[in-house]
């Protein structure tokens, strides 16, 4: 039985871990070390405090280090960074970043839930005033600040997160554009549901330029000025919100010589065990499965980063549990148009050795004479051959959030098309079509299944 | 291959079969008969035409008779009865009720899509002016009628449909008193569910009387004023709403000789075929199968219909289809609540042979931290040896249904409330919570199931 659990990282991920194992083994003497100021606090939330919506920064956290002591015995220590981990003497070293101060914290089981850290590009002028990142609560805070004194934004990256600050600056209105270098933003959608996206962001005064690569931050005295593109334009902003992208925060691991994978992940077992059995790793800072391909991958979310800590605290305490993979859902509502996603898209599904077919249906999501209600538009992505679906794509008013989870549990549980479109979902005219949007995209879809021998 | 297709009904089902059927053998010859004046009404629109939100009738009408003709290569009469059928001569006579003229129509393959009746309780002024019943657009049509010059209405039966009319009833002012013999409506909910229901209703200003049998319809002059309960009140009434289920149309089925089962309901199997291999039935005239348990129920549904009669339509044009079950999904909004349930209550799971637990939760539909949305509710009912989820109950906001349709879809895979809460359903804050109501109900479920051997 462990005495002493360290966690590394007060993230939504360590403080499920902390939490659970201590509730199985109440006498654990339970330590978190996190780096910011702020335990507990859903990353997710920030764009909506940077715009205000969130009047204070401390909605946005769950538990802060007095109620974890108070409500479920854990001791947190924020502005706390582990330097190194000490594996043969099973111990962190620690510094206070409040006093420098130095010092050792001895572990029997160890949690190592550092999250994910923003993509630095490396393009002269990042480092100048007025460049943000958006990560942690400090980051919203310095955003937020600099956003009230703001007249023109430009955010590089067109990424939810980007997306969702550049909607909420627009709310206030700041003048804001977007610059993606790819093609197109938001890959993981199908082309005409990421063009929706991009629709209502321009319909919304957001100013949208993709293949625009950005090669300079211009600054003048420190500050920045404007961002220059590849093409040789200048985008003038006193705000920039570089937002590319994150990564595993996992070099503590690497330099602790645990083994880590898909783009930095740490590598753990389907019980969240890294290469050394007394150390366990979740969250962010993990390297991922997808749940149909079985392959790594690596999709950061709140939601993955609660199960995987649960997951880890049950083994830490004794017990038994696996977390097995993710299916990449993803859900973003921007200018009152929801987006969300799951499971593989077209190319990941031929990537994988499917033979992928999709269809794709609009409709609204109440009965035709009910006022009210808005379009929902699905894409499945299933094969052709087996008819198993394989991925969905959503977009619409609310309602799509609840029909794509119907997908979500459908793909988890391997259902065919045909399946799907006999589903006996709840009817009535104030919440749904008799025909609900899903049952008609399943049927579109069985009509490419190949046929099977009769189910007689 | 058959040449001549008669469908009874120009129901949801009916025509549903028809259409199908068509598709497939486009040479086929498809005369519908419908007894009313309106083919292809959603009665679940009912209420809210006859509260005036739905403006026309024949915003109810998906596909008139002109339409099909036009659109599907369909014949469809209305106003014209089916009165027998001849199962040996293959034909149906028919009386035209505008003219009565009465013919025979000779068919290869025949589908009765009848629909339901209102059940018409036996108490004295059951047939005063001013009793309505509400099954057909002809029925909305005269009830609005009544309606428009009504005061004060009593609605006998706490139904779906009783309910949504006594809603919209009072949106347009009327005092509006709802009778329900049992000790509580709705008794497909657990109490506490049906109990938030109730509460909306009264919080609205519709007066809830329950353990209130009704004796006797006071009427003067022939006109309707006043229902009086066993308990000795009368309650005045300008208009009487007798809303007290529906049972299978099938008296024509009988008739002719073809098998029928629970309250009456058309035999068929799952390929929708009766116990004559010429005549097919579909929709709310037929028994249904409990997909979980497996034993026969009846739970009308124009969704349900829908299905039924597409396999029909599968079948008799020479393909294979199966129609496996009904979960018993249902939903209803009442003054902005929404109520959702599907599969068993923990009476029937007992029933059945379950050991039933459950599970209840209420969580917001959306971060903490975000403005906006509404509480959700949600129960579980699950086995508790083996964690298959059996059952499930949600109420509240709109989201609701979604998260009600989620649970629709695990029960129908089989899943364990375990796997449900592994579930990787989308999240961002305006859209969900980060632990979703579902994920929590699973949870809480998860730690009653009994616990099996590690999966390790």
């Amino acid at each position: 039985m462990p005495k002493r659990l360290v966690v590394i990282g007060g993230t939504a991920a360590g403080l499920s871990a902390a939490t659970k194992a201590k509730r199985i083994i109440p006498e654990l003497e339970v330590t978190v070390f996190e780096k910011t100021g702020y335990t507990s606090y859903g990353s997710c939330g920030l764009p909506y405090f940077v715009g205000g919506m969130i009047e204070s920064a401390d909605d946005l956290v769950e538990l802060d280090a007095a109620a974890l002591s108070q409500k479920r015995g854990i001791t947190a220590n924020v502005r706390h960074e582990v330097t190194s981990i000490d594996r043969l003497a099973k111990e962190v070293h620690v510094k206070s970043l409040a006093d420098s101060a130095a010092f050792t914290a001895p572990y029997d089981q160890l949690v190592i839930a550092t999250g994910a850290l923003p993509v630095t590009p490396n393009i002269p002028g990042i480092h100048a005033e007025g460049v943000h990142f958006l990560r942690t609560v400090e980051d919203g805070i310095a955003l937020r600040a600099r956003a009230e004194k703001t007249k023109s934004a430009v955010i590089i990256g067109g990424g939810l997160i980007g997306l969702e600050v550049a909607e909420q600056l627009a709310l206030t209105g700041c003048v804001v554009t977007v610059l993606e270098a790819m093609p197109r933003f938001l890959p993981h959608l199908d082309e005409s549901f990421s063009g929706a996206v991009r629709a209502a962001m321009e319909q919304n005064g957001v100013a949208v330029h993709t293949c625009a690569a950005v090669n300079e931050i211009a600054e003048s005295g420190g500050a920045v000025r404007g961002v220059r593109t590849g093409g040789g334009e200048c985008f003038p902003a006193d705000l920039v919100l570089v937002s590319v992208g994150v990564r595993p925060n996992s070099a503590l691991a690497e330099q602790a010589g645990l083994e880590t994978g898909f783009r930095g992940g740490i590598v753990t077992n389907r019980h969240m065990q890294t290469s050394d059995p007394s150390i366990w790793a979740c969250g962010d800072c993990v390297q991922m499965y997808h749940l149909l391909t079985g392959q790594p991958c690596y999709v950061p979310a709140g939601t993955t980063a609660n199960k995987q800590g649960k997951v880890a605290g049950v083994n830490i305490a004794g017990g038994h549990a696996a977390f097995d993979g993710v299916l990449a859902s993803q859900v973003t509502e921007v200018f009152g148009l929801v987006a969300a996603s799951t499971g593989l898209s077209v190319q990941q599904a031929a990537d994988a050795g499917y033979a992928p077919a999709t269809a794709a249906i609009t409709k609204r999501d109440r009965a035709s004479y009910y006022p009210g209600g808005s379009d929902n538009r699905l894409m499945l992505v299933f094969d052709r051959n087996s008819g198993v679906l394989l991925g969905a794509q959503g977009i619409g008013g609310k309602s799509v959030a609840g029909r794509v989870n119907v997908l979500v549990t459908a793909i988890t549980c391997g259902m065919t098309v045909e399946q799907l479109g006999a589903l006996d979902l709840v009817y009535a005219p104030p919440v749904a079509p008799v025909y609900d949007p899903i049952l008609i995209a399943a049927a579109q879809a069985a009509k490419q299944v190949k046929p099977s021998n009769p189910p007689h």
